[in-house]
């Protein structure tokens, strides 16, 4: 059976496309990268980037956000254990990007419809469903009589690392601290709000 | 003694710009906004703007950022008391501006030094005043054996409050119930570190 026509050499635009809008992100920040410089970078023209993508935050989105996709951390056996497990990836994710690119996505997230939609079904449905799993886990231990909310639990965790990274620019070298402390506040709220 | 020449009239289109700044903003939203459309709602040369700020950023953070710097809520005689109060006054600042405008200036404070710098010494160093003075407040009570690191709980605080709104979307209708159980975990979480 023969291979559908093009579809390795379209693979790899989209990866040179990315690849090229990372490190341009890297050498230049978020309000300087142009869908022109991203396509001389990639080797590519710039129509084959707009058939792709309806916008340069469209080509961005695409490049960054699949990055920031949590998956569950493995069961470490409890609720605190989880929790700080997550908590750190959570602190990973936010701390990869250069800096600038993730205040810059999420402002065009909130300035376009589409952009919005993504990141809704995208990033926060993937963390959500990591939180969902490590309370569900807690409540098969027994260590919860019930599973709390989860978009309180989330906003919780995520929120104070958002805080630390790119509201009070705190020292990136005491993140791992914070998210030790955000995971064991949390581990204790939970457990205190309903004690099995 | 005679009134220094021109002081009001300067003060006037200062106030007139802030003005249709806002409007415009809650109109149009961030990305859309213009100097042009600024100084043809408040019926100012565009120059006149121009004398003033740099940057239509800087603009739009003059007309919006004083109005989010927190100062210190009345004794309330109690840490937890305090901290709900200071939560609800945090949460207020974030929910007021227009939807985007908070994300739009966060990606333009990471983008330019210069509101960055601003932004510190004005929104953080507001906020962290106000919650350092409810932290020794708690301590002259008796409440805690000594002061704990406004940072973290600065970024306890206003961190899942941001998420709230900005990052997780979620419904702004319960934004009270999750501040009220902020101000309680973070209080909590005090306390316990260092029993009195």
């Amino acid at each position: 059976m023969s291979q559908p026509l093009g579809r390795p050499r379209e693979g790899r635009v989209d990866q040179a496309v990315a690849a090229a809008a990372r490190a341009l992100l890297a050498e230049q920040g978020y309000a300087q990268l142009t869908v022109d410089a991203v396509a001389t970078r990639a080797g590519v023209g710039k129509a084959a980037i707009y058939r792709r993508y309806a916008t340069k935050q469209e080509m961005i989105f695409a490049a960054v956000m699949h990055d920031l996709e949590l998956t569950a951390p493995p069961d470490t056996g409890s609720l605190a254990g989880d929790l700080a497990a997550v908590t750190r990836d959570i602190v990973a994710n936010l701390a990869t990007p250069p800096p600038g690119v993730i205040p810059g996505l999420l402002a065009d997230v909130h300035a376009d419809g589409a952009l919005a939609a993504r990141f809704a079904t995208g990033f926060v449905t993937a963390e959500r469903t990591c939180i969902t799993e490590i309370l569900d886990r807690a409540v098969t231990r027994g260590e919860l009589p019930r599973r709390p909310d989860p978009a309180v639990a989330h906003a919780l965790l995520l929120g104070p690392v958002f805080a630390w990274l790119f509201l009070l620019m705190e020292n990136r070298d005491t993140l791992p601290a914070l998210a030790e402390t955000v995971a064991a506040t949390v581990a204790q709220a939970l457990r205190d709000a309903e004690p099995p």
